[in-house]
């Protein structure tokens, strides 16, 4: 089973990244470039076949590892 | 317009930061943990209202600096 989890700023935390690649983007021209974020993107393959066992196991791995939940959301989407 | 990025390094392009991610998980006990690849999102306001030029424009970005097209992949999703 493959799974992506998405790790992305909570709104209101300062993205310095973000800024600084829309800044970028003005820069190469572009105009009408309002807010830029970024996130992670994290791609992980499971053994796992059960959906639910493996949405809790990737819960699970959030909270632990993958995001920092005090200044992060995480979104888990289960792709096949 | 709100549209998210999505940069991933292609197949076969070596991933450390992924390996880590694997290896830290299996590290805290998580079972069955199969290939993990790291990519990256970024989330970008546009203030372009037409679909198809929004598209257009936000492919030029990737080409010209958001994705590396010789080791990395993007897919372009408008949200909004």
């Amino acid at each position: 089973m493959k799974a992506n989890v998405t790790v992305t700023l909570k709104r209101g935390v300062l993205d310095p990244q973000g800024k600084a690649i829309g800044h970028a983007l003005e820069g190469l021209g572009f105009d009408g470039i309002g807010e830029v974020r970024q996130g992670k993107l994290i791609e992980v393959e499971l053994a796992e076949t059960d959906r639910a066992k493996a949405e809790a196991a990737l819960d699970e791995m959030c909270r632990k590892l993958l995001a920092n939940t005090v200044i992060e959301d995480y979104r888990i989407e289960i792709a096949e």
